[in-house]
């Protein structure tokens, strides 16, 4: 029987003619698999007859933005995912989505190796290559691009050479990553890290600059889930689809920085995530109001850490499961409204209010009222600085 | 010889009114100590003659500004500090600063006590309190809001009662402490966490939302430290200010979070600091081009323990002193030119150049020039992964 | 109707004392509770009848050993908790069994406050009132020798001339608290650190030094839990129990150290833990082999916190609950054999074996049957050390 | 002119034939370069003109046991590193002492290339290739057993071929590293985990178990840095040796464990490091003497990421300098005398006394002469515990 590999397809030019061409390397069958988690683009259908037409011997395509978004999407939001501090994890979160896809594909077709079109100095292929390994260590990976020196020039060549009906026009100047939680792109003159994107970049985003009216939202969540909008009930699928339009149309969520890659080089990167960063600065306040402050001081580590780990392709790691413990018991009481401003680029919160509030405002306030018993500060101060004290004395008596 | 104690003065109806309770309340002649730390004002020489005409026995005034800037500021930039990733910690900088003027004057003047105005539910306290134990352990504090019960109300009717050159007509609904890096707000109805801030709240900062042209600047940085604007030579201070100028013009740097206080309670607090966050925002991206992954990854924890610290009051404290080993290290090379536009309440980074980079164009690109070795992933990607991998096994066959 | 207070109640003369001072102190009835954590001693019958003579209104006793050792111990050995590296949490994990019962007595018999016996410059002040506030917020606490005044010369006078049923005889030179989980001693002799311990002071484990023949023990656990020695089937208690009397005869579990209080001072303890050091010891190195190792890395932080958290008295505060949630999910597969020699005041591991053993004998091996692919390491070792290899270039330019 | 090839000399079968190997291999010319880091064995002179004699065009070969003592293993004592809390890196400690000689002696002659007898799964190729990498990015890396499959049986069959001078008889069953701080064992019956050590294996110990005098000594640190035993002066190296055997003599220093190794693999490892374990010890509790509270804990910490950064080969990363600048701020006061027993494989503290001290006699005695103030308790533990109280509140509510 002919060995078989899952090729994870995209519909484009590299990875239609990854299917003739891994089948020329490997003497393999190609199942091409194409994940959606709202890439937009063509229709899922037209993807999957394109992989037939290219050759495929099977082709399977799936609608995985609900999986997507509440599967993956919603535990970064539930751990403020920011890789250095900034990037909402955008790429790094829909390729474990597809590994699943592809995994199970694998499974199904009996294959026993699963392709991908990613580089060899990218993040992408360490996220596919580390996940199919976790969850399904025999299966072998080869990335074409990387191992079998697949340029874009030779694959025009051996897409007009074959007749494969895709289109070889020139090249888009960007390289763009997209999903309903974000978009990446990177371009050549980005790479000149002094010069600044242009508007031609932005595609999920509208420009902050432009004079407009602010809209206000009040996203509700329970216990660290986004579950209404202006108090009208939304999946976590729907969550991030209307504040990508609403929180886009003001210009929000727009990133551009210069990140450490997981192969050890730095690169400048261009992100949109509307929804991403909405979500996440609201969910930020809710648990400043809702969390105990040791709590939220270790949460923060364990968000960096998460954060880092998933950025680098080990989402299906014990490291990961065990952190997402520790931030599920965290959200335990993570419930209740936030209100923003959208506007000018940025999400504001002007409001907060919550059944599982922690602000007590007797022991806040400064107005009648107040119960706070201002008595016990001398000694807490005391105490709290003793060791600090202790120290002082005999360093200063040196 | 009559006890003296030295008292932290800032001019205004408390801590004027303190100036004769303590007298009464411990027989000690009061030495009153006022530090300017950019809080503007009245002129220092009037506080100072105020100070006298209200009974204290000596006032010394002190322009305390550069200082402010090079010794507290400065590290609180290096180390990106922003407690709970948003507040970079205005007053918990100036107590220190006013700490070491305090501690000096109790020296100079035989003091055995110092004494603040701070109530006893708030973080200042502690910041003066540990501070002073910190730097002269023998010293002791009081605090008449908190230890004497001297209430506004009373303050007032002994103000009056003796007759003191001092206003006593109705308080600010405000309640507000501010320095040249930046402004605290409290006040009644923010207290109500649900209601938003009113443009009436702030001073250092214009709205954001008001249409207006971008300001573009360029921020240098030699060793961590801003020494430019725009190519122009500036001190620590003069950057700070020319930032709270242009930034505040353009609205950048409000916050508006509820908080987790030391004393354990959470408060609503707003916070301007135009040339604060200006100024890290440059220095985070500084550091993103110029400063090695791993040391970035740790980095950030030591930012967020240090931020904690000197929030919590521990400024002069060995932890504090360990970390800034490890800051000072760090900063070897953060040195270049970040290009930033204020505009619309945020500042925007969209250049960087630095002799110090290491972003390497070669590389990086993904054009002709690309010098980086792909072969040399798969064999990173295997062993990355590996031990993900052998769990899985294991796993997986249960 | 009359106030109530629940005093936590050890039959010795401080809280026999403590019975009739409270109750003319505050005009409340006391009400004992005794609790069983393993200290030995007399019987809980005994103990009960004394409070009720010694004046209370009631008085409960109740066995906790198991519940000791499941609740409280069994999460200590799985977090490998040792505080400073050495001090297995003896008496703070006592501190929580016990709060947890004085609580349910407060609420049985309509208690306002709760008592114990603490001085005010310890941990277990803070153990028992922490606690208490976090199961009963509304409950008060007091401390007879910290809030009265109570010292122990005092207490023998009171009770002299209340003719109270205790031996008030010479008080034992050693300050003790034992429970099964181990023994911590503090002395007047002790209070000298140059001092060494004598072995006066030791009662649960035997000199070390003295040459008797070494025992084996082989430790099962399951999902980090002992649940097996030699192969005979035991509960947590009776690991412990067991494992005191094996390693305790083999001089196994002391501890001498300068420890850091919450209270901000340092003081001198010596403890002995043998069952509770021998348990940990054989846990780690079984996690050594089913852990993998980022989890592993990652789990000694957490176990860091957990073990100040505990010690520091906050067992039952959010944060301990999300550590849990980390520390849960890394024991998942914990399971397997330890043997370990007990000799000389040292258990050594000697054997692991384990279904969930990470350990690969042909990766791991040296001889024929190695299956590590060992041409992948030059490519890791290439990205692995890029970003150091890229700033190594610059610093050495200059 | 000829390609050069600097080549870490050992004086062994596998480099001896390496030497040849490279030169066929790869045409260059081959520089021996042996360093002298205390692993014993033959003169270093015996050592050159083997490599001459094996074929080198140069060999060079130098004492490092001093510079590898303070520059590598002190920093070590200081980081009280202990990879995975019991390993003290003694292998990891010497090859960036190596690497700095090789990397000298290619700059010296003109090499192009440094190569290593390291397998390709162990840690110690990427000690030697990310050194390298870090203090001259430009050389190349080369393991001929890894890169031109040379396995011993080559390396016997080369050997005679060429009528090599060294004895090619049948190789010890053990595989071992060695250095004056400590000893490396692996071999094939301990690749069996559940198989213990025998008595056999060891070198640098004694049998704990056999029965002898115990041994008593003082050592005295200044700023961390062993400089005297039993009130003599010592060096470092001096103070390593002396403990090697006085410990050793003691059976102090073994370990056996189950280890993560950086290629994702877990080995088996048995170590001894006598005056290593002895000195940390030490170390260890002077630091609990002298350091404050909140900076011991951060540096535990900071001492694990130390360990771990230094166990994967980034001796000379940007990480590593920063965190040598927290740990030697924290080492500031860090002197003083510990004294310890020696005795039955245990160095147990029996005394520490220091001019730097932070135990507080007056503080912590319970007996007259105790100034703690226990009024101040009252008010730390509230407001200690005020967040986790009202988080209690809110939870038990529901």
């Amino acid at each position: 029987m002919t060995e078989r590999v899952v090729l994870a397809y995209s519909g484009g030019l590299d990875t239609s003619v990854c299917i003739g061409w891994i089948a020329e390397e490997t003497g393999a069958e190609v199942v091409a698999v194409a994940v959606d988690v709202g890439q937009g683009g063509e229709d899922l259908d037209v993807i999957r007859k394109r992989a037939l037409a290219c050759g495929a011997v099977e082709a399977e395509v799936a609608d995985a933005k609900e999986e997507f978004a509440d599967e993956y999407c919603l535990p970064a939001i539930k751990a403020n995912a920011l890789y250095m501090d900034r990037y909402p994890l955008v790429s790094a979160l829909s390729r474990p989505t597809i590994v699943k896809h592809l995994v199970a594909a694998a499974h199904k077709h009996g294959a026993s190796t699963v392709a991908h079109g990613c580089t060899g100095k990218g993040n992408d292929q360490v996220r596919f290559e580390a996940g199919i390994s976790s969850l399904a260590p025999d299966l072998k990976c080869i990335a074409p691009v990387r191992d079998y020196a697949m340029t874009r020039d030779k694959a025009i060549a051996f897409c007009e050479e074959k007749g494969l009906p895709i289109a070889t026009s020139k090249k888009s100047p960007y390289s763009i990553d997209q999903n309903v939680f974000g978009r990446a792109v990177e371009t050549g003159f980005l790479e000149d890290i002094w010069n600044a994107p242009i508007e031609d970049v932005y595609e999920y985003t509208e420009n902050p600059a432009t004079p407009r009216e602010a809209d206000e939202v009040v996203v509700t969540f329970e216990k660290g889930v986004p579950v209404a909008l202006d108090g009208r009930p939304v999946t976590v699928l729907q969550a991030i689809q209307q504040l990508n339009d609403r929180a886009g149309a003001q210009g929000v969520g727009r990133i551009d920085m210069v990140e450490d890659r997981l192969v050890g080089i730095k690169s400048r990167e261009v992100y949109e995530s509307p929804g991403g960063i909405a979500l996440i600065t609201a969910h930020q306040e809710l648990e400043n109001v809702t969390v105990e402050r040791e709590l939220a001081r270790y949460k923060r580590q364990v968000e960096q850490r998460w954060a880092e780990l998933v950025y680098d392709g080990l989402w299906f790691s014990p490291l990961k499961r065990a952190l997402d413990g520790f931030i599920d018991e965290a959200s335990e009481h993570v419930s209740g409204d936030i209100r923003m401003t959208l506007h000018g680029g940025r999400a504001v919160v002007t409001g907060r209010r919550s059944q599982q509030s922690l602000y007590d405002f007797n022991l806040a306030t400064y107005d009648s009222g107040d119960t706070f018993d201002q008595s016990m500060s001398k000694g807490f101060i005391e105490l709290f600085g003793m060791s600090s004290k202790i120290a002082a004395k005999r360093d200063l008596a040196q």
